[in-house]
């Protein structure tokens, strides 16, 4: 099994350059392509719809090479495009291709290994509580089996798109009748989600969680989890990458939580972690070209404060709390790497620590230069 | 000559409770506040109130304590009150209170010292144009002087309000008919008191300066000056901040050009700069307290690119580029530092190099804690 | 009893110029300034600071007169500031003067009288429940009976500012526990407090109403009552404005209810029924110089739709809902008054039929020019 | 040739629901289609992508249907998105079919017919200034003659979108030292437009017309251009809607020019003009339904006032004045056809008078009911 990855920065959202450009030469087939995180420039929210006019084209590009129609594409590919390059975040996508199967020996450096799974579907009723977070735990784990990693600390990155199925509002009002009102919603979706990661990587314990703790006990989360959920999905996408002896390519990736959002020791250990010369980063190309993706969450800390001090973004009626603070960390992961293509999403239940968040990232191993 | 200097976090743009406590307990006498240095919860721009509510509670809380009425203290204390606490910025104000004059003779070590001053009243067609420029630098010169520095690499801030005389709609087309259309706007009242500053500490010679380089050669520019410029003011307000043998108490000030928004290296060299232990900042809360003040001046690239990246804060017509480009720098200063109380305020025309602009800190000496 | 009242267009919220004259030349005496009602050009949200500055500002002006500290005016003054002027709304503030009691006769013709009262203090418990509004409805009644109007008919406008009184985080949990959550928010408050002006002047039965229906039986609703909430009051200020026959002046009153934010119709029925001659206001200006006041509340109907077709206002997440509703309803009367001072609250709960709400006109009566 | 026309509600930009079923059924077919006009829900500025997104929609549904590539879909439709769908407005689309030719011989009553045509390509210099405004001027004169009218009273209007050729740096760089600055922006492509269109139909003379006047002199204007501009385009296309006796069909179009954005009387003297009971628009459905599009132009009063008193839309510096602009005056325009499926472009040089701008209504003749 071999990954590749490329950064591409984009002219606007339906900007498809990069890609076109690796198939037109036959750099790479379509159907290796796995997945494709993105940041494009709307402003992240309920009519951002710069994420449909990327998806669209992207869908134009591959239908035909994948031989189906446009719509079909998203059943072959994983997209997650976050909306919002507030500051000076570069609008980029990062196209991830995978060919070849699990080597049949592990090798001594271990690689980036990528693999692709799905829930089953969800009833309304489930989302938010144990059976969407055992569910999840229990494809992740699955997921991570078959990369056939050392163990759950190689895992660092388990991108969701996470389940949030319809409901009609009678079922609404019977649920809520029968005392256990429906949390089909984002904010329980992605909970649920971070804790069946934090689950299955033995983050947290089993007998730690249940129905109550989900969405009000922050103390327990998952370090690798980034779940962004969808209205009328039903089933959750998972994406799980990890470092394997059985991948090849060059590529390999790490990740740490952020204790805050302007935790800028933090993203430097990542950075470390990661193999990457911090100190060399600010001013060195080279160093700086290494690089191919850093994903992030953020919250606006709802505390009201940050490292003790008051700040004002959930308290302002002009601009939305999910774009500053997707703002400040890009701007603090970015000011470290060097690097504008900074992927953070917001919302982080149970994803770090209240206030902070989990960040990975992806880059070429330096004995590959 | 003794400059003390005070931090506070607000509740609100009228929040006076800092100063008002320290009057109340006689620490600090009235008459010996030179300046107070704010920023407000406001946008930062046109409409924003925020300032006036600020200043209106300190002018208040001072006129019966000067004998004057509240808009006399205008005269005797300069308020520099900056709207915008974009991302994690803490509402905060830095009182400023000097007593004494200069020492009779010099001690070993520097101490922050402070002078105030004024140029003369300006005519519009002068705004923007070398008369501005000659001016301000006359005054910063004769302030410089007062505070009897070894040389002009003692001076690290010069915090101005330029002037911006109004004019009747015919003023503006005779000038323009004459062939010298008025510039006695913002930009160029700005550009032109930081060249101003440039030329009295030697940073741009006075060949290299005529009307024509005026908000158009940038790479002619200040690393100290400070400006925000006022419509309605005819004459510029300057405070020029300085380590000098003359001053006492525990204050210095360092200061360094910040080369991109994103240029945490440069912060933290202007923290090491300081004296300050850059490791301890992240995680040491008493390092960390001997950070008195930080005061930058940020802006959106105009070129649109950030590290040769494209940046979207010049396109995006539901967040302006000012209230983005104060988040990302304050946001890597506060990654810095540590300290989420940063005064950064926008629009840096011949404040630092293109895309990037002055730091300065004042800081509790080591030896002084 | 003489009622009358000034609008003054203002250039700034802390622009006081207009009551400062009439106070200067001895027009109106301070102690006869019963209420000053303004629209300020903020957001009209949470971080909106015009509402302070405008208080302050008359503050500062009443209070040498009326011989108190600046903060004890607002027991002798009722403020009510709305921030928010979107679109053509002009920043203006009416002040209302009232000298003298009563008639001790009637007379034939009726005119405009102000009456302000309180409630009594509210426990955190009472807040959206059926003791706040009986109570409210108890002064309601009180206020009328004093102004001696023929019957609830004669009442226009009941503006109040709602009580919310702060609760500690363990009050409101304890509540939760006891099975009666805790209601002191804007909303429930607003809500309450208009249908105990609906109970007060049988618009709504008292049979009708219970704890119940508060906030969810949308088709409960007052036609006059104008209600604003403000976190930690503990009482709600009310001012009732009537036609009696026991008032003397040039003004009278008149209301209606909206059935939607583009009624037209409604607005001009008002008009109608407010004396002015409809069809000349529009180029009359002699005509439109008869409008005092115009006020209103706005709601983005929460359905969705308007008119049967579909809105964006609720998944706008550039601008809120607030803004663009008082934006549209402001724009409407204005184009039938002719006139942009129009003073549009937002937030309309129990405020006329859902996605509608009052309007009341204060006008110069015709026979009086 | 008979025109058809239908307003489609959509549900996102890019839902394009209402046209296919119009082809799936055969009502109309896709050679037919002549032009699109629609609102999508975007901010209407630099980085609204919505545009992009329905225009898209429409040429993946049209081309195969067409037989070409999707990209040449705008050679045979035009289509003019607007974003921008503030406070009450409706995201639609307006479908213009048109089939056969002139009839032979004309009829008693008039009917809605349009022409499209484009201007030869123009070089940067010619961008605002006179051989724009002429060449415009006689494609617009060569249209109407196409569509055999009686006179120009009866062309109602002339929708373009503006050619804005694009230009290196040294290009204009060189037309300003040979003293004539290039204008080759969206005012200036958008102020020779609407003199173009004002110079055909003799709303203004040739001899009042010159390089100077444009953007200039704002008392020359078109009562029914109506102009976006497009960077890059590198000609005019023009969009004539009149009414002639040589077409067929149910519809009509009647225009007027709005005073100012709450100039009700002025909508409602176009609603009468095209024949709509006016009175009975805001509660009868049927006469509603006869409605088939609005279009018009708004401006926030470039002088700062509003029926001589002050707005606030161009120091806003958290919303923008294209917003607001559009959100009063679709609210004016819904408040009296009881309709919010109103098309509100924003900016309107020398349409219509200073702070004013063109309405035009497309409706069913009522005998054709």
């Amino acid at each position: 099994m071999r990954v590749r990855a490329w950064n591409f920065e984009t002219r606007a959202p339906h900007d498809v350059r990069g890609l076109q450009g690796l198939l037109a030469s036959g750099a790479v087939r379509a159907e290796d392509v796995r997945c494709v995180l993105g940041k494009t420039e709307g402003n992240g929210g309920r009519n951002d719809f710069t994420r449909d006019l990327a998806m669209g084209a992207y869908e134009a590009l591959l239908a035909p090479r994948l031989g189906c129609a446009p719509e079909a594409v998203q059943d072959r590919v994983v997209f997650s495009f976050s909306g919002g390059t507030e500051g000076v975040v570069t609008p980029h996508a990062v196209v991830i291709a995978q060919e070849g199967d699990s080597l049949a020996t592990p090798r001594a450096e271990k690689r980036l290994a990528v693999a692709v799974g799905y829930t089953r579907e969800f009833a309304p009723s489930e989302i938010g509580r144990m059976p969407q977070v055992l569910e999840t735990a229990r494809v992740v784990r699955e997921l991570v089996a078959s990369l056939r990693v050392d163990g759950p600390g190689d895992v660092h990155l388990v991108q969701m798109k996470g389940a949030i199925p319809s409901y009609t509002h009678a079922e609404g009002e019977a649920a809520a009748a029968a005392g256990a009102p429906l949390r089909s919603d984002m904010v329980y979706s992605r909970g649920a989600s971070a804790l069946g990661v934090a689950l299955a990587l033995g983050e947290v314990s089993a007998e730690a969680l249940s129905d109550a703790v989900i969405c009000r006990d922050w103390s327990l989360y998952s370090g690798v989890a980034s779940c962004s959920a969808k209205p009328g999905l039903r089933r959750t996408e998972v994406l799980v990458f990890a470092n394997s002896r059985y991948a090849t390519g060059d590529l390999v990736i790490a990740h740490g939580v952020l204790q805050d959002i302007v935790d800028a020791e933090g993203v430097r250990a990542v950075a470390r972690d990661a193999g990457l010369d911090v100190a060399r980063l600010g001013h060195d190309a080279t160093e700086r070209a290494r690089i191919v993706g850093a994903f992030a969450k953020s919250e606006a800390d709802p505390r009201g404060t940050v490292r003790g001090r008051r700040h004002t973004m959930l308290t302002d009626d002009d601009i939305g709390d999910t774009r500053y603070s997707r703002c400040v960390l890009a701007s603090v992961i970015a000011s470290v790497l060097g690097d504008t293509r900074v992927y953070v999403s917001t919302r982080a239940e149970h994803h770090g620590p209240l206030g902070g968040g989990p960040l990975a990232l992806i880059v070429r191993a330096e004995d590959s230069q």
